[in-house]
């Protein structure tokens, strides 16, 4: 694991190359754990390659815990639960398959939900939602026999240029704007255009885990940046895009997930600053911006963009309507073209009924003044969590916003034995090294205050300061 | 061009490594058009490699018209069209982008649409559909505020299930159902589970022209198998397999796109045989099975399937919901299991709301009325069509099914000039070489007669005619 994160890679060495393609055989199970790879002879002849560069790329596999030495000459595979082989026992059907560690964890069947970063549905105006809807066939009666242009509905776009002028000075175009169905494709539709194998990527830590299994699929080398509740580090952040030339820092500044700290607005402008001159995009996932408690949050990073090194993605799906998945992507030209144009191989657009009747409902004076019972609904969850917490001894920093507590537990327990256990007892919780590229914080836990209500926080919670003790 | 297309690829060799590096970087503009590459000499020290190798990677770009050879020694970037660069004047948010041919036809506003294979919103029944969607909101009255799973609506895919087992004898279980938005996320799922760069993939020639770009994007070497108005060439097919262990076959058998052809069942079957021994997947995708004008199409090839070999992928878009962008993949596990992984990472599950919908109006009895309306009005479309036609001298085999007709023009036009003219004139249509993995096809093109209504056919052709002539 430790190439993968580390490895200083702006030129693709030769070995390196060959490394890339004995792993990604390997994964795909052309050589099964403990069988006999090709001998390095046989390998330099087939690549057109030295032996010496097998040789190399053999080290390096054996290095990363790939393949073990046996019978003084031969490599064999190493059988390893970290490699994210997909085991086929048909191999017409073997493939490559990168894991998505979270979604593993939210497919635990749990009554005490603590995992899920989601909204109670209970939480939302579902009877009220409906009602737009129904207004949404009768303005637009043919809503489900069109399409929707790829690169989003004109007239959801040009409400969203208005609403991010208005409250973010954001100075937009509807052209400099896409509807992706949910942040996760956002993320996802970046990363596939802009990152190629062994570009540099700068990931917070911790982070939003998919995102780290996104950027990996894409073969990018991971570089983590530590989030303080203060920010970043941000002579660190300049030392290492001086030093690996980062393709692009995927960060969510604002509540940030896991761990709810906010980066301040003379660090946004610094960030700004050194993106700029480094030439390193910055993806801001932004998908927590209006749960707040106290104060607004400073104002995206995006504001103070003025040469078009931001990407922001602004995810609706979390707070505002689930089964929606709306989530918009605002960036300059020619980017945004190219990624309008990374979209067309992937769907045909976003649904237009889902992009209808969020404009409709997302623009009613009535959502603002749910959000605003939705913040305080939430802020009370949180308090309570953070009661029924307070007798434990364990950290954390109380957060201005967002679904997460991100804890520290006094010693780290056997995580495995805790999830285990916890599970047993039908809790769902999200181990901290999931949400860290290193796959360390063996200590850490994150529990989310969003999901339950106020009965079933305070008894999952006691349930699982149970199971701790 | 003709490296991509015919490459015979099992092993990748070092200099085509080196030259995919080098491409990739052409790509990405880090050496514009007509500027100079590195030397030989500093691109072996840089990427450890010999200088020999260097070399032949320059001879490649130079065969493939990447590059041209100035001063003696010197290779400078060749301004090429068809390079499917974006040039970016920013180096900062330099990227390569695939292009989607058919997306940008289709971004072409016309009065008379021929270009897009899209049904006439007009022919669904549009007040019913949102009668539909009303009866949703009173069954689910959260369904706007919850999550669908990412494999999708158990619901939908067991009633799915029962629809496939009792019309296609397709003996499923909901695990063996994906749920995805539309066809072309379904395509590209599949593309990013079993295609890496280099592997071989059989497509149909002519084909749907996003498959192609969608593969490409992937890295796929690209072989063209023939479609006839009998089926293929089943000894070309046993030929490619043997020869060059194709990853797997896109093929779409049932009133192919652009042609209109069938695959008979026979072929189907042997079809499946071939697959089997030579572990190749087939990759259906079906999506005008229902759009047929005399009898019912033959099974789809997952019905003759024991070996789990076929990826069977049906879009509902084209002529039930367009707006909904519902499909579904229909394969055998672990390739499933895999699938949805590949699915978690791209995005969080297709909308449920959407899915919910689809499920109340699809299993209605009143749609499956609406269908046989449907059949005859398109019938009656393609009739018109052809009848515009008869006195051209023009050539085509005239359908049993979907949305097209594939026309040989009498002699090769200038294509540029013809589709020029036409859009002056308001007249989109699709050339023929778009669909052409070899981008041949050169007097031919497809005219679609879903969209127009019969005065506009009529009116449309007469003027295309006119332009024609």
């Amino acid at each position: 694991m430790k190439k993968t994160v580390h490895s200083n890679a702006p030129a693709e060495k030769l070995y390196e190359q060959v490394y890339d393609y004995l792993l990604e055989r390997i994964r795909r199970g052309e050589w099964a754990a403990h069988e006999k790879l090709p001998s390095i002879r046989e390998l330099a002849n087939q690549l057109d390659v030295h032996r010496l560069t097998v040789f190399k790329a053999f080290q390096l596999l054996k290095l990363n815990k790939k393949v073990f030495v046996k019978d003084k000459s031969g490599y064999y595979v190493l059988p390893d639960s970290l490699m994210l082989i997909d085991t086929q026992q048909n191999p017409i059907i073997s493939a490559c398959v990168y894991e998505n560690s979270l979604s593993e964890i939210h497919q635990v069947k749990a009554e005490y939900q603590f995992s899920k970063a989601l909204l109670d549905p209970n939480l939302l105006p579902n009877h009220y939602l409906s009602s737009y809807v129904k207004k949404v066939f009768d303005l637009y009666p043919k809503v489900l026999g069109t399409y929707s242009t790829i690169q989003g509905d004109l007239e959801l776009r040009e409400a969203l240029c208005r609403y991010f002028t208005d409250e973010y000075y954001f100075h937009l175009d509807a052209d400099e704007l896409l509807i992706t169905a949910g942040s996760q494709e956002a993320i996802d539709l970046a990363a596939r255009l802009l990152v190629k194998p062994r570009d540099t990527v700068l990931i917070e830590r911790p982070t939003y885990s998919p995102a780290i299994d996104v950027f990996r699929r894409q073969g990018a080398d991971i570089l983590p940046v530590e989030i303080h509740p203060y920010g970043y580090q941000l002579e660190q952040v300049e030392s290492l895009m001086k030093k690996y030339k980062p393709r692009l820092f995927y960060l969510n500044p604002t509540f940030h997930n896991p761990t709810g700290y906010t980066v301040p607005p003379e660090q946004r402008k610094k960030l700004i600053e050194l993106a700029s001159s480094y030439q390193c995009l910055l993806i801001e996932d932004d998908p927590y911006r209006d749960i707040y408690f106290g104060q607004k949050p400073p104002l995206p990073l995006f504001s103070y963009d003025t040469t078009g090194c931001v990407i922001y993605i602004r995810s609706f799906s979390k707070y505002i309507a689930p089964g929606l998945s709306i989530a918009t992507v605002a960036c300059r030209h020619p980017l945004m073209k190219s990624l309008v144009k990374t979209k067309s191989l992937s769907d045909n657009g976003t649904p237009l009924l889902n992009q209808k009747i969020f404009l409709h409902y997302f623009f009613s004076e009535r959502l603002q003044q749910h959000l605003e019972k939705l913040r305080i609904a939430l802020e009370i969850r949180k308090n309570i969590m953070e009661e029924e917490l307070a007798e434990t001894g364990w950290k954390w920093s109380s957060p201005a916003g967002g679904f997460n507590l991100w804890i520290s537990l006094p010693e780290a327990p056997s995580m495995e034995k805790l999830l285990e256990k916890s599970i047993e007892q039908s809790i769902s919780f999200v181990p901290g090294s999931i949400c860290d590229p290193l796959r360390e914080y063996h200590s850490w836990i994150r529990l989310c205050y969003s999901y339950l209500n106020e009965q079933q926080l305070r008894d999952g919670l006691n349930r699982f300061i149970g199971i701790f003790r």
